[in-house]
């Protein structure tokens, strides 16, 4: 019954997440899903993409969602950034008709980019496509280095997967090869970066690999 | 409609924690629920656990609950401890039901403790009771200290909160009055901890309160 339940789930949240390309595509605003653990530093990655995309020109809007609370999105806004507060009340992933619900809220003429922070979560947020041209999957170092076999569906979904806290490296029992090696077993096409979001490292090389999406 | 299913799937689940409860109480078992995000560091504890709580003459069995794969489940039998792997094919938690089909795979009169590493999730584990005894949430260092605020639920249910990868601590901007804090002010009964798991430190404290339990 519960399976049943799903799939209708799914079925809606597909058709609301293609009118949300056709509508993105019209107004040229490439939508970013950024997807990760609580604590991967996903809100810490977003600050510093924000800014990177501003030297080159390109103007963002973040929607922010959370189980709870506003936390991040003060954040965000306190960067003068637009942003909108998401919450789910509970529920652990967000769903295309809340950013159809969402999208009004900005000027489409003024952004170039609109990223979501999905809810912390390698699990939910995988399964749900919610408007986005890409979606990118955040794992810190401090995770460990067995979560691709154990979230598969994240990064096998994935176009991107970034390294965070990349800069804790040396402190931690860490394979990196490992990581490597399981992501494009189960994605032979996802591109893999290594961040330090606090000192900007690594986003440059995200940066680069975005901008063919803004020259259409 | 989303919403009416999960109420109706969240009754049939107590029926079968009530159920599980008495059987456990009967052959006077213990059940602990560890819950924490991907990388808290939940079987490296429980491994930590399991030893202290074998010099002190109490022997434990393992169920591993995984998304997908058994790598954790083998790392536990390797020890020799008993242990039966839990997939959930894509869900977010463990229900009652799973555990009630796996409790005759354990010789119940050999054992006094069951401990669950529930799915690695802040959001949908809290939500279930599972036959469990004791709810506990990990919360490693290297996530930061905002969590309690960004997933109230997990710890408003939890009887304890063990703070792991306590050994990082001055490696990362980490304010653990925060945390304490926003533990305390949504569930003022809850125990906080302090862990090392890789050198056992802070897990005695965790086995000292935990005794009471195996003496009724």
């Amino acid at each position: 019954m519960e399976i049943k339940v799903v799939r209708q789930i799914l079925e809606w949240n597909q058709n609301c997440h293609d009118e949300l390309q056709e509508e993105l595509n019209k107004k040229k605003v490439v939508m970013i899903n950024i997807m990760g653990s609580p604590g991967a530093g996903k809100t810490t990655f977003i600050l510093s993409l924000i800014n990177k995309l501003k030297e080159i020109g390109i103007n963002s809007a973040v929607i922010e969602g959370d189980v709870a609370g506003q936390i991040d999105a003060e954040t965000i806004a306190s960067q003068g950034i637009p942003v909108v507060q998401l919450n789910t009340d509970g529920a652990c992933h967000i769903e295309a008709m809340s950013i159809k619900n969402i999208l009004p809220e900005f000027n489409l003429e003024d952004i170039q980019v609109i990223i979501v922070e999905n809810i912390g979560n390698l699990v939910c947020p995988a399964e749900f496509d919610i408007g986005e041209h890409l979606k990118v999957a955040l794992l810190s170092v401090p995770e460990g280095d067995d979560k691709v076999n154990k979230y598969p569906l994240m990064f096998m979904r994935s176009n991107a997967l970034v390294i965070t806290k990349y800069d804790m490296k040396d402190y931690f029992d860490y394979n990196e090869k490992r990581i490597m090696d399981e992501a494009k077993a189960v994605n032979k096409d996802i591109r893999i970066f290594k961040a330090d979001s606090r000192k900007g490292t690594g986003v440059q090389d995200f940066v680069a690999w975005l901008r063919p999406l803004f020259n259409k």
